[in-house]
Formats: structure tokens, C-alpha cells, sequence
């Protein structure tokens, strides 16, 4: 029977919301497959309903093709909510940032304490310790899944033929290559030292100290507006269209992949791209950018949507808002790397790019040797100011944005699960009251009863919309605060760096003292931190100017659907009112 | 500590509907004592947070008072939802008919399995069987709770001075006494004969059978009318006011009443009357007309409310629409002992009536021999086929009553439990985001945060607005179908007496071939079951045109006052969304 399905992992149901406790290879019957945030309705054995994590059940026709979502490895996660539809992607960008081995402190710090001979082994004080193991990049207690995420190549296993090339790079590239954490089947390597510089010649004195900084073609301005330090904006904003996902097929058939078509406002000519190509795009963008601009991760492959219409519909969705993301910020979209994306011509074009683009060395910290402040010198001590400042705001920002998803999971859960049904019963049960009264064989019965079975159906449409309703505003609500999650993860790297760049400036006089560096070399330090704090300024003032008009733009929506909503729901309750007579 | 109460009686939580599950003599705190509909938040030890009837936590400041409520023995209920605020009353009513072995079927099989010598002994067919321990009067297999309820006068020790002739008059009366059922320190008993003339002489076959009927003073007729036979209605339709509840005090202030003003619109002029006079005159009600038409009990003691104004408010208020439906009726209305009630002039008028109401002797059956319907006889197989149909009818209706009771219930639960919680959830991450935002330093903040404000504080007062919006709305959809609950618990003795004269009708041939009967009381017995069909059917179309009336009216106020809330929660979304600005 295609309603009854295979549960794939023990869920502990949460008391008091409506969820179901189901046991790893026990049956349950699919009551209600269009719940949507991630979950579905079921009935087990002994006529139980409930919600049930759609990731914990074996649907029909989900395996093997494009749109498989990753099983959660669940056998390990102490705490399964973890898998809740929005907590994923976000987390998942912590294990990405984990398991792969990119979080900046622990490369930094096995630098360190790995026993090199370079002149900065002590350790950094304060947040800047040894966090290697730590998934959580605000060092907070929450539950960690190690083995939940299976890295970005998981099951993509598209990740073949014409990217040897990426192979074949790394390779001959200057140091030792990692192989991308967990990923099956997967030929990519890539460049350590590429997409972590500091890691043998540690983090940012790389810049700080570097004899000359190199003279990249790339030169990003920063000026000194109304708000503080802040990008150069291009007068017209770039922008891009993710649309007309098709499917292809590669190996005669036995692979299939979807190919995007990507539409720049600048040149309104569609390229042609696969979610591997947006991945390549992520790394280039980290590595160049990252200790800079905190980069987003893509979104999962695991997102919400098991049929593959759904599922195709939203990774572009989410594709959409990450390039949007993207084209907004003016360093990154800018860059080569970025326009060669959106931009190139043909194949060879696109392969000459790419090559070029994996052999960039401007990356890592050595993008601030790029950044030219047209303003004073600043002052340590405020340059330490304001990056605690942020520090302080991003982790704030940070705990509001999971509360507001915690808090929205819920009710989309009440929304979709409980609420509609009690207005159906509301409803059948007007309807039922009138169908009794119909029976009643008494003259004059007639203007009653159509008026209460019309409220009864009044009632039922309304359940109707309650349950559809959260698609139409919560949705963009928990996609905007989704994407805010996943950007304000990325700022304890950014911050990290800046951070060790300050210690490094500390240490400057005991370095003089121990004859380490020249007094020229702490001055040049000191003005080098102060182009690193312009470019946090410079960001934040960008990140905020974004966050007011992303907020502004999400609330506004939500409301006006809300709005409409109940609107419509009084509309229709006053319809049904007029139907009854006084007598 | 205030807040801290013990738990009175095991409660189990029904999964999924935020209850707590409590055991007797347990600890918890009270989190929230304004649920209302019966309900209160606790927290037990463990810090689990749920709804527990109210009935089962010993509340603060509640013994003593006369707004005392009486505690549920709940040792032996098996389903202790039947303590539910709604559940209750009606509940009690049934209780109330087993326990003071006032079912007409007991009563009428008492006597004729009980070796009685009269030519009644043959078992009337289909359901009239043995049934006096069930005290679900539709025979359903509903949980019964015989021990729940203790009589109406279990706790009323007002039971005392004036009313010593009650007790007087009922031992010098016709027939054996019964002491009320479970009634403690009551001295009332209750002519066992003047209530149900059939205990020693058969029930209906009284009236059938009747030499002749007796020459009444107050002669009821039925006409014709568009929908059948009908009461002959007053040109104005008597109506009442109950008001201005004032505590007395008797005994050297040791006890304590509340005496109620009744206001008739006849003349205008307040008599007063305590609860136990609205009870005495609901028994004169049942003894005199109970046969013919359904008496509803009195509103139970056991309101919900705990407090003494609260308390004294709800039963003022059940105790107005239980007088409301009395002025309605014109059989009822127009009797002598409901006009005392209404108008007597002084003390000694009052004592004078109420004696005379006590002796009256035109009760039971015997009712039906004042009733003269202008219209021709009936034939039999008719009678019995509008008998069926009222009876499926009433039974039909039972059941879609005690449907919307219990969804409306768990409606109730929800708008004032976990909604607004959510609702509230929700208006503090909005606010909470708004002040993270504030500590931003970014110029140009305030309008964003001082519009997400706005809407957080908006949906902390839908919050509230949600959980007040049933007692705007949806309580008087519930004290309606409340009322009607009681009052289709009365048909199944109504209908039960009509049954009965029926099958003594279809008898007739044997009793006359036995000489039981002669061939001229064969006849009588079938004009006069017509007499009694007659009454039926003009009671009611009584109650389908009250029901029609009562069913607009009240929907037509819940659907008026649900439009309202959802026309105020989107204009204060409005609003909130009108400061936002799109930049």
C-alpha cells in the first residue's frame, strides 16, 4: 500500500505538540503528506496520529533520484530536533564548516601549537582558544551531530568528469590536500594552503607582516560615508535570475542532474549551471573572500520538499536568495570569479576562468592587501572597540534569529497540524447539528439550516487556509531569518581573524623587545590592523544596511499576508452571519 | 504559599491537549488560574506546565463560602472527563433522575414485575425494559458515575426553617416518602406518589384508564396550527429578569445565602428568591408537567467559577435562561405555581400558594386530563409514528449537542492555552529581534526597530485578545447547547411515558378478550393515548420553534462576534504593518 512506509530512525515525539513517537523499522501509515515545514502526519499501529520528522520515514519514490534527500544518520544525535526542517541547513553549515576542517580557529590554532618555528606561538587570548572539535562557531552548549552531516558531495554523485581538472590542480598546488569531509565517491580535492593561508604561516600576520603588499589587479575602495566606513557601491546594482531548472541526463541515462539557467540583469543572457558549479562558485568565494565578508553557505541539499518538483523548486528558491545575497555585496560581485560565473561566454571561456580562478593566490587574509581605506589611520583601541562591538551584536543577532525560528517552527507546526483540524471539527460539527435539524420534519427548518451548514463550511475553509497559510507568509519570515542564521554563523570566522590580527598588534612591544620584529614592522602592523577594521566596518555597515532593508521587506510581507488573511477569514464568517435570520 | 495547591482526585492528561496528568494528594503551583471553561495551568515538580480541571486542585479561599463548590467523587468514575465544565450539568441531570428513582421506566417496572395485582403485569415490548440502575436515560453505553453527583441538596444546608412544612405536608400525604438522594442533613422529602402517580397504580394507564377525568381548574388546549398542533400561546410573551444577587445572612450571620431579584415584565415588581426556591419550584414544575413536557434541571451548584462574584454571576445567569426558557412555555408559564413565583405579594400569599402547589394533585400523567386539543382523534399507527420520529429525532440531536460540546471544549482549551502562548512567543522574538537591532549603533535603525516593536507588541495583544475570545463568543455556544444538553436529557422520560400508553393501547384487544377491560375503556384508551400525542407533538413543535429561535440567535452572535476578532486583529496587523517602510 503506497500509504504505509518504513520508519528509518527512532523519533521521540516532544509532549504537547502533536508529535509522534516512532521506533526505527516500524510501520506507520502516511495520513498527511502535505503538513509541509519538514513534517509529515502519520498513524501507527496502534491508531496513533501525529507528526513525524519527514527525514525519519521512507517515502515512496524518494530514492534514487535527483531530488534524494540525504537520510539524517540519526543513530548518534542525542537530540533529533536538530533534523526540524529549518534548524538543519543552518547546522549543517556548522558541521560543513567542522567536518571539513575550515573553521579558521582550529586551522589557526594547529598552526600554533603545531610546533612550527615561526614567531607566534603564544597563544591568543580570549575567545581565541582551541576549538577545533567545536561544530558551534559561537562556542555555545547546543548539541552537536557530528556524523549528521555528510559534507556537500555526499550524494551528489555528480562530481565527476569534466572537474578532474579541479583534481589535477590541487595537486600540483603548494601544500598538502584534504579530501572534503565524509564525501562518497568524490575525486575533489582541494588546495589546503589555497583556502587556508594561515595554516603554515600563520593567519593574519600573513598580511600583517608581509614585506609589500602584492599588487593585485583588484583593488577594493572603501570611503567614508554618512553610516561610517563603507564598500564602494556600483551605481547600478547587479542582480541575476535563477530560473528554468531542467533535467539532463550523463553515462547514457544512468545519471541525472538539473541545470539551471542563470540570468544576469547586465547582460540578460542565461548561462547555464548545476548545483556543483554554484558549490565551486561557494569555495572560490570563501577562499578569496572569507576572512573578509562572511560568505553564506549554499543551501542544503537537504531542503524541505520530498517530491521532486518540490524539492527542485525549492533548492532554486534558496539558490535564488543566495545569489541575490551575492550580487547585492559589491566586493563579491565584482570579483572575476563572480562575473566569470554569471557571465561567460562558452565552454572554453568558462574552463579558462575557472583554472584562473583556482589559481588565484589574492585569498585568505591577503585580500585585505587589496583593501585601500581612503581614510585616517585608526586608533587600536578603537579598532578593538568596535570589532567586540560586532562581536557582541552578531552573537545577539545570532540568539534572536534562532528564537524567532524556534518560536516559527512551532506555530507553523500548530498552523499545519492541530489548528486546522479543530476548525474542521468546528465545522463537521455545525454541519452535522444541521443535518439532525433537517431531519426534524418541522415546517421553517429550511433558512436555519443552510445558514448553519454554511457556516459548518465556512468553518471548514477556513481550516483550509489556516493550514495553507504558513506557506504563504511564515515561509518567507523562516526562509529570510533561515538566511540570517546561515550569514551570522560566518561571523565568528570573520571576527576570529580580526581578533588575532589585534593580539598579534598587542604583542607588538614585547616583538620589538625580543628583537622578533623591527619598530618599523609593529607601525606597519598597526596601519595594517587598521585597513582590517575598516574592512569589518565597511561589511557590518553593509551587513546592517541589508538586515534593515531585508527586515523591513520580510515584516512588511508577512503582515500584509496576515492581513489579507484574516481578512478574508472575517469576509467569510460575515457571508456566513448574514445568512441567519432574527425572528 | 498562595500558588501552591493540592491535587484532590488522579487526573490523566489526555495526550496532545496540553493537560497534566496529577495525582491525588500531589503538590503543583498555580500558573494560570484565568483559564476558564473549568480549566486551570499548573506546574507540577518536575516543571511540567498543563491544564487541570479546576474541580480537582483545592483552590485558595474557595471552602466555606457559598460560592463553595462541590468536589467530584471521583474514587469511583472511571472517565473523570466527565467533570468537564460542560459535561457536568447535564450530566447531573441524569444523575439526578437515577439516584432519586425518578426514571419513569424504573418507576413503571418496579411495578409491574413486582407482583402487583393489577391486569398490568405483561412487559411492555421494544425499549421499554428494565432500566432503573441506568442512569444514561438514551441507554447508550456512555460511563456512568453514580456516586458523582449527591443531589441538589448535598450541600445547600439552607435546607431548614421556612421549609419544615414541605416535610409536614409530604408524610401526611398519599403514598411512601423517599429521602433525596444522597441529599445530607436535608429534612426535604418528596410525596413519592405526587411525583410519579404511576408507583402504585401504573403510570400512564392513571390517565388512560381514568373514570373521568377530573374537572381542573386550569385547562390546557392544543390547536391547529401551520405546523401541526400546537400550545395555545399568551398575546404577550411573559419574560422575567433575575438580578441583583444579595448576600443574606441567618442564623446570627453563621450562614450565608444569595437572594435574587425576579423582575416578571407582568408587573414589573421584584419578588425575592434564593436558590433553593428556584429549586423547590423546579420540583413543582417536574411533579406537575414532567409527563408531558421536558422540565430541565436547574442550572447545577457546580458552576464554573470559583470565585464568589464569579461564581454567583454564572449561576445568576443559568439561573435567568432556565427562567427565560419557564416564561416561554406557555403551559408552563400560564400555571398557577410558576405565577406565585413570579408575583406573590407578600409572605403569607407565598405560603398560602406554596401550600396549595404542594397538595395539588393534577400532577403526573393525570396532567394530560387537562389537556383538550381541538382536533379530531388520532389514529394509532400515527401516534406511534410521530413518537418514533421525535424520539430518533431528540436522540439524534442528543448526540450532535454533545458533539459540538466537546469541540467546542477543546476549542476553548486551545484559544486560552497554547494559542496565546504562541501568539505571545511570537510578539517577544519580534520585540526581542527589535531591541538586538537597537544595540546595532548603525544610524538609521530606529524606524525598523521601532516598527518591529509595534508588531511584536500587536501580537502580544492578539495573544490576549485570543484568549478572551471565548467568553465573548464561544461561552454562549456553549451555554446554549449546554441548556439543550439538558433539556433532550429530559425527553427520554417524556417520550418513555407516551411508550408506554401506546403499548397499553396496543393491548387493548387482549385485555378486552381477558376482561380486563371492557370494549368501551378499549376505546377511551385510544382517544385518550391521542390526547397524550397530541400534547407531544405541540410540545415539540415548541421546541423546534425555541430550538430555531435559539440556534439563529446564538449563531448569529458567535459568527458576529468572531467577525468582530478577526476584523480587530487585521486592522491592529494593519496598522503594525503601516510602519514599515519599504526604502
Amino acid at each position: 500500500m503506497a500509504n504505509k512506509v518504513q520508519v528509518l530512525y527512532d523519533f521521540t515525539a516532544e509532549p504537547g505538540n502533536n508529535e509522534l513517537t516512532v521506533r526505527e523499522g516500524e510501520t506507520v501509515t502516511i495520513t498527511n503528506q502535505g503538513v509541509g515545514g519538514g513534517w509529515i502526519e502519520a498513524q501507527n499501529s496502534r491508531g496513533e496520529v501525529g507528526l513525524v520528522p519527514e527525514d525519519y520515514i521512507e517515502l515512496p519514490g524518494g530514492g534514487g533520484n535527483v531530488g534524494h534527500v540525504a537520510a539524517p544518520v540519526a543513530a548518534h544525535a542525542p537530540d533529533l530536533s536538530f533534523f526540524d526542517a529549518f534548524a538543519a541547513p543552518a547546522n549543517n553549515t556548522t558541521q560543513n564548516q567542522a567536518s571539513n576542517g575550515k573553521d579558521p580557529w582550529s586551522v589557526w590554532n594547529q598552526d600554533t601549537t603545531g610546533g612550527s618555528s615561526n614567531n607566534w606561538a603564544a597563544q591568543p587570548e580570549g575567545t581565541v582558544t582551541g576549538k577545533s572539535a567545536a561544530p558551534d562557531p559561537w562556542g555555545s552548549t547546543a548539541p552537536s551531530h557530528p556524523q549528521a552531516y555528510q559534507g556537500p558531495g555526499a550524494e551528489d554523485d555528480e562530481w565527476d568528469d569534466e572537474w578532474d581538472d579541479v583534481k589535477s590542480n590541487s595537486e600540483s598546488g603548494d601544500g598538502g590536500a584534504i579530501q572534503r569531509g565524509g564525501a562518497t565517491g568524490s575525486s575533489m580535492k582541494i588546495s589546503l594552503n589555497n583556502r587556508f593561508p594561515g595554516f603554515s604561516k600563520s593567519g593574519p600576520e600573513l598580511f600583517l607582516l608581509c614585506k609589500q603588499p602584492p599588487k593585485g589587479k583588484e583593488k577594493i575602495t572603501i570611503y567614508m560615508g554618512e553610516v561610517g566606513p563603507v564598500w564602494s557601491y556600483p551605481e547600478a546594482q547587479l542582480d541575476c535570475v535563477v530560473a528554468d531548472p531542467k533535467k539532463g541526463t550523463k553515462m547514457y541515462g544512468l545519471k541525472s542532474y538539473i541545470e539551471y539557467h542563470v540570468i544576469p540583469n547586465t547582460t540578460n543572457r542565461p548561462v547555464n549551471h548545476r548545483y556543483k558549479h554554484f558549490d565551486w562558485l561557494y569555495e572560490r568565494l570563501l577562499d578569496k573572500f572569507g576572512s573578509a565578508i562572511p560568505i553564506p553557505s549554499l543551501p542544503d541539499k537537504q531542503v524541505t520538499g520530498r517530491f521532486e518538483e518540490e524539492f527542485i523548486k525549492m533548492r532554486m528558491e534558496r539558490l535564488q536568495g543566495w545569489m541575490t545575497r551575492m550580487c547585492r555585496h559589491p566586493v563579491v560581485s565584482n570579483s572575476d570569479v563572480f562575473q566569470l560565473f554569471l557571465t561567460y561566454k562558452d565552454e572554453k571561456d568558462w574552463k579558462t576562468g575557472k583554472r584562473k580562478a583556482e589559481k588565484d593566490e589574492d585569498v585568505g587574509v591577503m585580500i585585505f592587501s587589496s583593501i585601500e581605506p581612503e581614510a585616517p589611520d585608526l586608533d587600536p583601541i578603537e579598532v578593538e572597540q568596535k570589532c567586540d562591538q560586532f562581536s557582541r551584536f552578531t552573537k545577539a543577532m545570532d540568539d534572536g534569529v534562532k528564537d524567532l525560528l524556534t518560536v516559527g517552527q512551532e506555530h507553523w507546526k500548530r498552523c499545519t497540524g492541530p489548528l486546522p483540524k479543530e476548525y474542521q471539527r468546528i465545522g463537521k460539527a455545525f454541519q452535522n447539528l444541521s443535518s439532525v435539524f433537517t431531519s426534524s420534519g418541522y415546517q421553517g427548518e429550511a433558512t436555519l439550516t443552510d445558514a448553519m451548514t454554511s457556516a459548518g463550511k465556512t468553518y471548514e475553509e477556513i481550516a483550509q487556509m489556516v493550514a495553507e497559510q504558513p506557506r504563504k507568509d511564515l515561509h518567507f519570515l523562516m526562509e529570510n531569518n533561515n538566511e540570517y542564521k546561515g550569514l551570522l554563523g560566518c561571523f565568528p570566522d570573520t571576527i576570529g581573524v580580526h581578533k588575532a590580527a589585534i593580539e598579534k598588534v598587542k604583542e607588538g612591544d614585547r616583538l620589538v623587545a625580543a628583537s622578533k620584529i623591527t619598530p618599523q614592522d609593529k607601525v606597519t602592523m598597526a596601519k595594517r590592523v587598521g585597513t582590517m577594521s575598516y574592512a569589518l566596518q565597511a561589511e557590518m555597515n553593509h551587513f546592517h544596511s541589508n538586515r534593515i532593508y531585508d527586515y523591513n521587506r520580510v515584516m512588511q510581507l508577512y503582515l500584509e499576508e496576515q492581513v489579507k488573511f484574516y481578512e478574508t477569514i472575517a469576509e467569510k464568517l460575515k457571508q456566513a452571519h448574514s445568512q441567519f435570520t432574527t425572528m
